[in-house]
């Protein structure tokens, strides 16, 4: 079995640390993730830099990667200004999101789920033309912070929504870290009605320790893309000390484990965490990291 | 579906802790416990004050749980001089150990396992005469800190000597939590031939974040015993930072999600575990813990 594994630290990570990297950090700790075998990065953001600072040198992060070959460079772009940014830093991946949940969306990008599908229209359509890879994100799949439980129906929406936009991937994201195993096998059953599982990655967050027992019962549900985050970076801020993203280390521990290739190994990875911990100077959430050094 | 949880937190747990608590904080913890639910509950251990003080008290823990019904309060016991302290304290149900790995049952309890058996055959043909239940720890069932990867026939083996012992129940330890699902299903297949999945529990430590993904692979290969531990108390001490046992809140969370039955009310559980955490104070490992609170 072979399971691909996109890492989202230098974005869904370093975007909820309190300060801000210098670029050439960042770039050298994407250099140590290529060098430990992983060939999809989530890099960066073309947002707004005064709403979200820690994301404004993304392009010169971009900048710096260029002649990497045969690794996919994704970068999160909300709209069309962030689009033209986006090129102009001759980004080949990109990733637009939306939400499951009206209000986590309302109060996350300052649109109705039917306003953000507007912001894509402006867009998409260019980057498909220009061969530009799309990835989708569905963020509140299975809870949301503000409605609560959210309807497995209105994510099957909004996925469906994405496919007829033509995107090349979809990840189903557990963004409050609330889901448990039956839940994501009920709705990755639901989902694969709808569409090809080598379109549909799944995206946990370990805020209550179920991210490897989630990630599991995806595999079992015929799953192979699943996003995870070098040393489980990417805390909530509205939750000091809390679990963030679920963590690559952990996330390949258990993979190696169970005879599931990933193409990462697992010794260069955690040389990776280890730097990005020292640079930003706290201790990470990873298990795995605490468990060896 | 039901599954029965075994919390070991005030001995395997406070046994860890560098800092002995007074006997009344600890009884105290444990009728919070109660409170919450729980039906099994392992109380302490009659073993070498001067190697191991923080169980020092276990009589007088015991001996405030006087009146309490319908729960099993579980001891640990080494050996003959240690059962006779614990019917001294008219405990009623005790706990055995060894290993299946040569060296770890060495280092920790100065004998072979061989050793341990004779051990055994001092005291548990007498508890058994005085109808006390016994239950078997089965340690370093996945891996051993000196042997490294432990052979599966081990395990067995040692399982059917508990078995032809006449212990009640028996529990699969992962005693340096480096067990992944698959081998988790392997392992329990392999068991299952030899005794029915009402003597056999799992007991597991998140040493790299697996723990609840290993629960999740023994109940769906029929399992319906867990051991886990308040706060996930029970750190190794030769690993400071490391998470312990599983946590009992993010496990009570995980099944709560899967519609499984504990019969353990989650925020009375959280009460006794905040409790203790302030007892001891420092902060505890279990991820649900901080999700919230």
């Amino acid at each position: 079995m072979r399971v691909k594994i996109v890492e989202v630290a230098p974005r869904d990570g370093l975007q909820n640390e309190k300060e801000s990297l210098d670029f050439k950090d960042k770039a050298h700790f994407i250099k140590l993730l290529v060098e430990a075998g992983h060939k999809d990065i989530e890099v960066g953001a073309f947002v707004n830099p005064e709403k979200i600072p820690q994301m404004a040198s993304s392009g010169q992060v971009i900048g710096e990667l260029q002649g990497i070959k045969r690794v996919n460079f994704w970068a999160l772009v909300p709209n069309l200004k962030g689009y033209e940014s986006a090129t102009k830093s001759r980004v080949s991946q990109i990733a637009i999101f939306t939400a499951a949940s009206e209000t986590f969306n309302q109060k996350n990008i300052n649109t109705s789920i039917n306003g953000s599908f507007e912001r894509f229209k402006e867009f998409v359509p260019h980057a498909k033309k220009n061969k530009i890879k799309i990835r989708g994100y569905v963020s509140t799949c299975f809870g949301c912070p503000y409605e609560g439980k959210v309807n497995p129906k209105a994510v099957l929406k909004v996925t469906e929504r994405l496919l007829d936009m033509g995107v090349h991937e979809i990840s189903i994201g557990d963004t409050i870290g609330v889901a448990t195993p039956y839940q994501v096998r009920d709705l990755t059953k639901m989902l694969l009605k709808i569409m090809g599982p080598k379109k549909l990655a799944l995206h946990f967050h370990d805020t209550r320790g179920t991210a490897l027992a989630n990630i599991v019962m995806g595999l079992e549900s015929g799953l192979s893309i699943f996003d995870s985050s070098s040393g489980g970076l990417g805390g909530c801020p509205y939750a000091p000390g809390a679990a963030g993203n679920v963590s690559t280390e952990d996330l390949l521990y258990m993979l190696q484990g169970m005879g599931v290739r990933t193409g990462i190994d697992l010794n260069k990875q955690v040389a990776a965490s280890l730097f990005i911990q020292e640079k930003l100077g706290h201790e990470l959430s990873s298990r795995y990291l605490k468990s060896k050094y």
